[in-house]
């Protein structure tokens, strides 16, 4: 028997792409939807690219009625609301994959300095950063996964096995991110419109984005003690996709085709990271719609600079996708499934 | 056993969008692909999404070696060499389909008209016109098939039906097409650099496009005499996508309701037609990646003007994917194997 | 001594366009500008790019305030705030060009069923069409000028010369629009993010397009009876542009080059038409930022069809443009003064 | 009376802005054109932004004939051609600003490691490196100008405030620059196809790109010993721009207004130099069409780290903008005279 679904804020750009990446899922059924602002409405009326896929309206968020119409639930909703939201179906047995900010940072002191009060302090210790790479094994026994970040999910790829293996300087790390607009939501903002976006680039948030705890966190958790980075993230005139350029100082001789051995060696047997070949770099075109993400690297031998890109859909390996491989993993399916996608080129 | 499937010209826009195509499809595997330009190189390579998922190296067209290895051939070549190509495995017994041009015609007079010399006239009464909305039957029985040119599949879903009900008058109909740029190809031009078709639209080709006879072809055989369409086509910066709109004048009194079940009842049954409720008008963006043809239209009561609006994906519903189509129906499998994807939004 | 020009409503895009044109304009000074938004703000921090160019602060409207400080008025409010402030100008001598709707009609009738009650209704027999192709003379001596729609300008110009020459039937005039993203106006709504727009193409208010009116009013003029035209606006993923096909049938013989030849003979002197050779047809990336109207045509001789495309920058010649083309002609500038600018390629 | 100027290598991207921009120049006149590919044709014909705007021809290449026709030579031709052809107009007694890359390096040796052998070496000493805003008293004086590459110009413009006013190491700067595709010129080449770029980022010659050079030249010569930058590009779906993000770690104490009051201080009164208040990041958007380049900076104060993001239009300041402002500190015209234009927005 199918596992029934419920995707809590369904209406947004990641509660769409995790009804795409569901309807391809043989194991699981999505049984409930809800939306606040198109509660009643048909989800084929909201986004006509379901129309003849899934016949199902949208509900007010009523946790009694959805617990009993789902045996896991995908939380996209925004933070503060997901605080207020998981911790109920949490109470009554429901594992819970939350792609919000809210069960990312483990300690409520970060989170607070960089959001707002944390209501469901007492839930962090049973979450999981939901980065599968990373953390599989206690993701498979998780209750509640913290679903990454879009640029931590980036940069952490191309971080971590550098900091594991003890190959680069912990003090130098700078991330430039550049990201499709979808990573700003649905929200009806002036800075999302068409013609204030298309045909520009700009920085934004420098040395004050959301998602640099998280990263360092990640970072930091392995070294045991505190690493900072520096993340600027620019908004780039497209509609999905995250390149993360990574600069690092290397602190072993190493040529190009050894840093890429070591991601090889790192990354073996993992489904969605792909390494490229020397001489060839990524781009967001070639993961689009898919759970790839890619990574290409350069070293500069004489001074041993080093410069590692990766590639990722931010609303799939970069949110959606991503959870639902953390749901895979949660559920005991095979991690690949609903997520077999070849990326859409051109 | 699967079905063993050779995609001649694998490394054009289409060619990509079939290997993509093909490989959700559980019934066929890609033995061969052939390139000029890539011969020897994996196609991973050629496409960076593909790696992972198809380990096939491109090879030089010999009609021999590759006849041993497949056993259904998809043309994805220019026309001209298409119809040098198509009779040699014709004769080595494979069933073909033909992305390219030189099969849609049966009249060799009007191919040599808008093209050249028709060098396997011959073989055009072996042909079948692949629009399976309109030809099911025929296709599948049939060796070859000639896939239906992208903007003729946009047109025609909208016309035949009203010329089919005789709703519509044949005297005045008018075909105003918009394009994105991976209908022209992947062929190396100015016209298609990024700098010159960015924030621009022009029309091109107006009266003279070789789409013309195709659609006239399909609605003249209806009513067995020779029906004109103009037809505009349009280019838009965009990958993906044709919008058509479609000016006709109805000889019935009818209302928008009874216009949209005209197409409700046309094509009930139909997996990939999409007819929207009165009030809603398609967008290419929703059907991206798919397979779906999506229909809209409006009727202005006193005097009888009708639009209707029909969106496809020109590499999918307009190309590749009507050839999985036509495919499906030809081996005998589920006509919509391999092509059960959501449209990808946004 | 330069006119003091204020301008109501700065801050959306026509506004910040009035802006830029003017900035080049020798003879004219902004003196006052008006925004409820951003009240009391620099008009530099509202746009950048006007930055060290202008420096003005936006204030609320106060007619009284206003009118000591400006000698001429533009208006790029939206309708209905229009018909209420005009007047108040008007009323202190102020001659104005309104580019909203609410002085575009002649017949109260008309505009109360296409918009709403006319409160104005005595002064639109004072006010004059703003296209100065057709209406220099009376623009002129007017006191308000209604500043015609982005769409009605791209298809009149490419229609009255036709009817007006009595070249084609009255009967089925088709005029399909493609207008970029910025005619929507920089009102923050869903239909208007980047994501929703990007990578798509729609039609929208097919047959109720309140420009409608517009273009039947000043075709219904020349032939002193009532003319309808099919119109249908669709939206393309760009800043700027609108692209028109006008699909006509001629009443003469003519050939391509006829045509051409009558629009060359009809729009002889005028600064800001261009029309292209036989063989060239226009693509509105060739105006973007120009005040330019360029026209192309094809005619089918057997059947005496015709297709005629123009391309304007929606912003320039569809709106702001256009406003200072009038300006200048009241204010008995050469027609133009700040508008002799190349369009910005790429 | 005007000088006559003469354009070698006009139908690139570089020389139809190097037009438009010159047909706003009151003091120079446009007199000859070359184009090897367009030899013959009215330069109208090729780009019809300058329809109505110049009757002119282009003409194949030969020095003695257009000797005659110009006081002044623009070379917007591809390195090598420059080093072939700047010399003979040099001994004609031409001044010459030129676009390419073959006068920018004074070291012949670092030139040919990065393109090849220098045939007009002999020249170099004669340059002079054409950034106005760090050279502007030899710019005066020069016989020929080497404009500078569009990715030195929107790094150094950031940079050699802070090196000069020794607030930052010299060991770790990094420059992340982001460029539209016009970057790429209009070579017809597979990878600046619309469909390639569209919807895609990608990173290119990490630690390999040509420009590097040219940055660490500048920086280099300031503290007079060899200054290293790491330097990645990458490409943008976008026309025009160069967002460029400098990383680099302070010396002194400073806050976030004290860097941007360094920059005010030692740009004060450049004419296109926009330093941004704090809170707000400059975009490209906001400089398109224009001679501006926007600087914004970040601190973070407890450990020194800084982040400074400038913005220029890679056709302008980055390349045509920029060569006319050298062109008019040659001839003693204003500095501003041509490029006195308000950025396109949107």
């Amino acid at each position: 028997m199918k596992t029934r679904v419920g995707i809590i804020g369904a209406t947004g750009y990641t509660g769409v792409e995790l009804l795409r990446l569901l309807f391809h899922h043989p194991e699981v059924e999505v049984t409930a939807l809800t939306s606040q602002k198109y509660a009643g409405v048909e989800i084929g009326r909201v986004f006509p690219t379901l129309m003849n896929h899934l016949e199902l309206k949208c509900e007010e968020l009523s946790v009694e009625r959805i617990s009993q119409k789902v045996d896991f639930v995908l939380t996209a909703v925004p933070h503060k609301t997901a605080m207020e939201t998981v911790p109920l179906f949490y109470r009554r047995g429901k594992k819970v994959v939350d792609l919000s900010a809210d069960f990312r940072l483990k300690d409520p002191v970060v989170y607070e300095r960089w959001y707002q009060k944390h209501t469901a302090a007492d839930l962090l210790p049973e979450s999981v950063y939901g980065l599968p790479e990373f953390h599989r094994e206690k993701i498979r026994s998780a209750k509640i996964v913290g679903n990454p970040g879009c640029y931590p999910t980036g940069a952490l790829i191309g971080l971590i096995p550098l900091v594991k293996k003890e190959l680069i300087s912990l003090e130098a790390i700078i991330v430039d991110a550049k990201s499709g607009v979808s990573g700003a939501g649905r929200d009806v903002v002036l800075e999302s419109l068409f013609c204030e976006v298309n045909e520009g680039v700009k920085a934004y948030k420098i040395f004050a984005h959301r998602h640099t705890p998280e990263i360092e966190q990640e970072l930091s958790q392995i070294v045991q003690r505190e690493i900072k980075v520096t993340f600027v993230p620019h908004l780039i005139p497209m509609d999905r996709g995250i390149l993360t350029t990574l600069y690092v100082r290397l602190i072993k001789k190493l040529k190009t085709e050894d840093l890429l051995n070591a991601f090889q060696d790192y990354f073996r047997g993992e489904p969605f990271i792909r390494i490229y070949p020397k001489g060839k770099l990524p781009n967001t075109k070639d993961v689009r719609g898919s759970n790839f993400c890619d990574i290409g690297a350069v070293v500069s031998e004489p001074d041993d600079r080093a410069v590692v890109v990766t590639a990722i859909d931010n609303l799939v390996k970069g949110a959606s996708g991503e959870a639902v491989q953390n749901m895979n993993i949660m559920l005991g399916c095979p991690e690949t499934m609903g997520l077999e996608v070849v990326p859409l080129f051109p």
